[in-house]
């Protein structure tokens, strides 16, 4: 473990770098003190899987504009139930307009929600995150049942649904961590405040903005976040998660005729928006995984001789990755160049077109305009604004060598950066004794590969520490199809929610 | 004139090369004998509007397995229409299940409507082929108002709806010339046989099979076949068409993990299938119009001096290019290049991708699974067949290259022949009088880049020949946004059918 202490973190800039403590596995307080504690929260199963069920039905899809409604009504959802459960001080903050691209120009932003449980100068004060917002889900897409419906499948011990495991189960998490203590009658060791947002999985619009204004003001006395919007590695060891990629999301708009047009009639007279859009596409990744756009590799911080054998002890392997994909389709078969793609090196995905024929059977359209939509996952030390220059250099380069008379855009639609934290100060040391207590085992200090911008932004601003403490599993399928949540993880996560809060409180230093 | 007659027919193997007609634009009829006539259908105008936009509200999409009813409903409202108009013999021919690649195993096809008006041995039989079913449609897509609603605008003189030129417009209107002949008390001096099909936006499936059993008994006695099924050349003067370029529709199934995975934690990690997919795809054309799957350029029949010169009077420009798109997207300057890219040489389009993201916004999904969609026109003499041995052997090489852990599927969907006909038999002959008639003018005779592979059945199958009559416009926007019958063309199109009928009955041979 002390070899991972020593990894050099100076890798990221922004990264506040604490003292870091041997990890005290000792236990200071007696397992049988959250017995009570945890026997109320198996109790409550039903009722915290009744909670999660009413959530997950409303479909707060925050990127499809028709729907945002829903994301409203599911903030009011949370809202009732943090006034249920004794929550104070709630606020619905109002975050104005969504900026441009957008269709409906006055499209109001979904609320951020915040609330507090409990506020004595004398306790520590936590943030917890979360988000209540979904990706897309469609039954056609392959779903099981249907995506807005809770499945609670006791054969398989799991909850599918959208949002089951990102992030609707966790963040309904914390309000039954309160419940629990509530009617357990164990009072909180620490302030608890909520920051929910329903815009994460569409740029967290407008929240870096609320989290600069309350600093000083709803947020001043925070001393640690934690946030639960990640998962294991695999789907068998706990893990506490210290570093994040970035994601800057692209995409690359060719502009053709003034409408669609037939393919018998135009086809092969009029320069075709797709077919340059393919050709544009294609100089962007190969399919051995490497980014064919020059200059990003040379921002890569170097790997060191310690980060690289820091790897070891990870439990992970091939067959890890295998069965969260379910195909032997991986790039890599040694264990560290899995991990090391997966979050100290960047990635481009292609992830669709938007314009052109996409449904089922043969349209003979040539599509007039259309957007290829691609992202890339940044790590240190890649600068998010010298990456755009480079890809939008990079597509007008690819374009222009096409010699169409079609136009070309290629542009950032959001951007959030990666983030480094140090894995073994107080409030990661309090997750590591709270997984101790409720797995048994000491948790993997790991990385991921997905983004959660927030993150950076509550560090920076709140001058903080942040953690991240996942709930679900590696194969939970987050954004894709039959998205779950085991029932273990969703109970044992609440215990160890609950039980961190506990550690963090009697934890030496804040 | 002369010189289109001496073009070399013989590039297609297959046509009916009939004795040619000198045409005698001399009007062996009196043009004061088709005044009544006339007036009625000018009279009845607001009553064949109506049919239409009955037609038409009916969302006859037959690519779209859910609309399959409504494609039946269409069927059954012109069963109706036909009763309601004096047509006898009326057949509801039902074609079975629809073959594979299908969701509902038990879909069954559309009928094809079989009906006579008239059944005299004396009289010439002129069988008039139609289809009822239309291409997807939705507001989303840009249209200015509902795709299924017609807006009757009486400012631009047009009827704007999904399949009001493609080909409900064309389809009504010979059920209106039965009427007007009947509200005018004057006889039909043809014997009519429609046969309307409710599959031909997705490969005519049924049909051909349904035109070899009919040969000998309900089209037994088929004289000429009229298809009133494509456009004028531009959007001002008339033309009779005795081309079409052949359709062959393929996709690439590119196939990876189990399910759509997330780009932050797989991203850079799994070979990803959208990137193999845009890699293969961008192997098949460039942005100059050319195709790049070798071995298709050296089966399209070489271009003689006779035929290079045929397209000086044609009566089309590049503005009339740049009109129909609505941009100077146009590949080539001179009407020559545009034509002949148009109608003689193949083309390559590609369609889209179905099972990538194709919403608005960002999702950061790694698709498990896509398909890309591409067709290409045929010409003289390229053998269908032997084209897609080249284009999956294509295909495969290309993905091979790749060195992908994924699978590759390359597959032709659906195809259909190209055919040339001879435009001075004796239909074509009467429709060039009906169109002088009609607009005093003489007609372009033209090819047409779309593909209507049923032309080629009824001809092949009915041994006898087949002429193309248009009604709408090249700017009506078939297959695209908007589309649109201007109010002209659809009146003055039935006047030129009902004339057709007339100079077909008395000209001097079959």
């Amino acid at each position: 473990m002390y070899k991972l202490l020593s990894l050099k973190f100076g890798v990221c800039n922004k990264i506040i770098v604490s003292k870091a403590y041997p990890l005290l596995y000792t236990h200071t307080r007696k397992m049988s003190s959250f017995d009570k504690l945890f026997s109320k929260i198996d109790e409550l199963k039903p009722t915290f899987i009744n909670r999660l069920a009413k959530a997950v039905e409303i479909p707060a899809v925050s990127s499809d504009e028709s729907l945002r409604p829903m994301v409203v009504k599911k903030a009011e959802f949370l809202l009732e139930q943090l006034e249920a459960n004794g929550f104070t001080d709630i606020q619905r903050k109002e975050l104005g307009t969504q900026p441009p691209p957008v269709n409906d120009e006055n499209l109001q932003l979904p609320p951020v929600i915040l609330s507090r449980y409990g506020n004595d100068p004398a306790k520590k004060t936590v943030l917890v995150y979360g988000h209540y917002d979904v990706q897309p889900a469609s039954i056609e897409d392959g779903w099981e049942s249907e995506p807005f419906k809770l499945v609670i499948n006791e054969e398989k011990q799991l909850l599918r649904a959208r949002g089951a495991t990102d992030d609707t189960g966790p963040l309904t998490g914390w309000i039954n961590v309160i419940q629990a203590h509530r009617e357990a009658g164990i009072e909180l060791p620490v302030n608890l405040i909520t920051c929910f947002e329903g815009m994460e999985e569409s740029g967290s619009l407008g929240l870096d903005a609320l989290i600069a204004r309350e600093a000083t003001q709803y947020f001043k006395d925070v001393d640690a976040v934690c946030i639960s919007d990640n998962y294991w590695l695999g789907a068998k060891k706990p893990c506490l998660t210290y570093g994040l990629r970035g994601c800057n999301y692209y995409q690359i708009t060719i502009n053709g005729p003034a409408a669609d047009l037939h393919s018998g009639i135009f086809g092969g007279v009029i320069a075709e928006p797709m077919i340059d859009l393919v050709q544009v596409m294609g100089t962007l990744a190969d399919s051995k995984g490497n980014i064919l756009i020059k200059g990003i590799e040379e921002m890569v911080a170097p790997i060191t001789d310690k980060e690289s054998k820091s790897y070891d002890n990870i439990d992970f392997s091939l067959e890890d990755i295998e069965a969260a994909s379910g195909s032997k389709t991986s790039l890599y078969q040694k264990k560290e160049d899995i991990l090391m793609h997966r979050w100290r090196y960047p990635s481009l995905s292609i992830h669709g077109v938007e314009g052109a024929f996409s449904g089922q059977g043969a349209k003979t359209v040539i599509p007039a305009k259309v957007s290829g939509k691609f992202s890339i996952r940044t790590v240190p030390d890649i600068d998010s604004d010298k990456l755009t220059n480079l890809v939008v250099e990079h597509c007008n380069k690819a374009f222009k060598n096409l010699g169409s008379p079609n136009t070309c855009v290629a542009e950032l639609i959001h951007d959030g950066n990666y983030w480094l934290s140090d894995p073994y100060n107080s409030s990661f040391s309090a997750a590591a004794k709270a997984t101790k207590a409720v797995y048994g085992v000491e948790p993997d200090l790991t990385r991921e590969g997905g983004s959660i911008p927030i993150t950076l932004t509550f560090q920076d601003e709140l001058k903080t520490s942040v953690m991240l403490l996942p709930m679900g599993r590696g194969d939970d399928g987050a954004h894709s199809i039959n998205e779950k949540l085991d029932i273990s993880n969703f109970m044992k996560g609440m215990k160890l929610m609950a039980a961190y809060l506990h550690y963090y409180a009697e934890s030496p230093e804040k």
